[in-house]
């Protein structure tokens, strides 16, 4: 009797051993799912999952696009600045009263504005529509409202063109590129990095016949491979060939292309946003365009945000005021 | 001993079941801890916490502004819209060869351009800079590259202008919408709709003496307590006070307007995004601006991007052709 009891206390010690073994295990397992739902709650404050996978766009802004680093893309366009020879000038002058014919003064009328004399909508920084070349095409105000916001690709040729000034972009830089950032994301704006434009805003630029060029099997790899939505230029042609071949193909085939496009050498070649703006003018061919990227936020150049006096903005010492000579208005 | 043996057994019992009940609810947390493990692993695709935080903008477009509904707030831009009388009418027409003094033909230059003459650049969907009204403040070429995209705050008040065609937005409106919707962002942009627009672009639009504004004690509660960027609304002044109270009070003090806004009918009171663009002319004192609202992917207005053709674009039936009479191009 004495042994059976001693077999029944050893089981029964066994039992409790493996139960207090468990217990062990599961206090591990435990830990680990604090873990998880730590990491879980920090992911997910408040919000159910759904949502934080497509975050809502007011948080994506707070989050993202608040602290990024805005560069701007654009040339100011002035009388002064390169045009093709073939569109003649462009006047600016202050807007006048048509019943006094005098123009409008801070001084007397509490408020000025601008009237302007354009020679042409192909004219600074601009975003062609491919009814400039097709009229069966999208004219500028035809474009869809979805020419806003894309990655924006930046890829360099800057260092050839230093040693060509006639480089034109090949299908070997942008497999370069890919090579060392990855695949040109489809709908993506490209913009070619020449530093053509560091001359800007040199009248000469425009008469040059040899420039910094994209070639035309470079767009076709572009549009027809990585479906780009839109490339981009420093100069004011896509190309030097006589024909213009590579902008013949592109407007020929429903195809926009911007141009006159600044500071390619303040943002990076990869990661960047671009916001696509400009003006709307019914059966327009070309766009007055303002490009903005939007750069990450330890990004070197620009400025976020809140770093720079918006609203209000700041008062200047000197009042702008119009220069006859320079045809525009200056500080 | 029987009765020894068998308390043995049924203390014995009671630990097995205890045992199993303990392993049953270790069950449960154990299916907790899957469910936690897999939200921790959904929310963090081989990405860190940190960079899940803050998303590259790369991924930010790829997860939320590629899905989002674009919307255009732009009217275009055509020598019959309406403006005020006192700034006389603007002029489109073809693009004329100097040499030759005739204007550009698809048929035998190959390419069109657009000349115009515009006796304003107060037109059509527009930015006021400051500089419009006083001299010290920025012109539209000098506004910070950070006038690139916000969060929009629409706050309605067609159905008080339904009443009354000169009802101004009041403080009282203001704290309504944010009763609804919580407190307006910093940093935002803010535009009033009041349907003037669905009369676009019917000329006498300009004429009316009486047209829903924005009141001076909103306009300070905007900026000066809740420190949006700027606001906006749908007729072409800010108010129908005789000394536009409004205007004087914001652009004497640094800040932007939009005017001329469109189709805020189309978009949600909150949680879109605005784009801001325009053409960035050197001194100029107003801005012919683009606006695009970006709004939730499950909105029942606006186009995707991939939803609608854009590269290339569709090729119409009809050509764009110059109407004399209407002074533009149209198909």
């Amino acid at each position: 009797m004495s042994k059976a009891i001693l077999r029944v206390k050893s089981f029964l010690k066994s039992v409790l051993d493996r139960f207090f073994s468990q217990l062990a295990k599961r206090a591990i397992v435990t830990i680990l799912c604090f873990v998880a739902l730590a990491i879980a709650t920090i992911s997910l404050p408040a919000e159910a999952i759904q949502s934080r996978r497509e975050p809502s766009l007011w948080q994506v802004y707070q989050q993202s696009l608040k602290s990024a680093k805005y560069v701007d893309l654009t040339h100011a366009i002035a009388p002064s600045i390169p045009v093709w020879e073939g569109f003649g000038p462009s006047k600016f002058e202050p807007t006048v009263n048509p019943k006094t014919g005098k123009p409008y003064t801070y001084e007397t009328d509490g408020f000025e504005a601008t009237h302007y004399d354009l020679a042409t909508d192909q004219l600074g920084t601009q975003l062609d529509p491919p009814a400039h070349w097709d009229p069966y095409y999208p004219t500028i105000d035809e474009l869809p409202a979805t020419y806003a916001i894309r990655p924006l690709v930046v890829i360099p040729i800057q260092d050839k063109v230093a040693k060509d000034p006639n480089y034109h972009l090949a299908v070997e830089d942008i497999l370069a590129w890919e090579k060392k950032h990855g695949k040109i994301p489809e709908g993506s704006v490209v913009f070619v990095r020449s530093d053509w434009s560091k001359e800007w805003p040199n009248p000469n630029l425009a008469k040059r016949r040899k420039f910094p060029g994209v070639g035309l099997e470079a767009l076709k790899f572009l549009h027809l491979e990585r479906k780009i939505l839109l490339h981009g230029h420093e100069p004011l042609d896509t190309d030097s060939t006589p024909t213009l071949e590579g902008e013949a193909w592109l407007l020929h085939n429903g195809y926009t292309q911007a141009e006159g496009v600044a500071n390619l050498d303040r943002v990076p070649e990869t990661g960047a946003l671009v916001a696509i703006g400009y003006s709307k003018f019914k059966g327009g061919l070309g766009g007055y365009a303002r490009y903005i990227a939007i750069c990450p936020s330890d990004w070197k150049y620009g400025v976020s945000v809140g770093q720079t006096p918006e609203a209000p903005l700041p008062k200047s010492e000197k009042p702008i005021h119009w220069d006859k000579a320079l045809g525009v208005r200056v500080r």
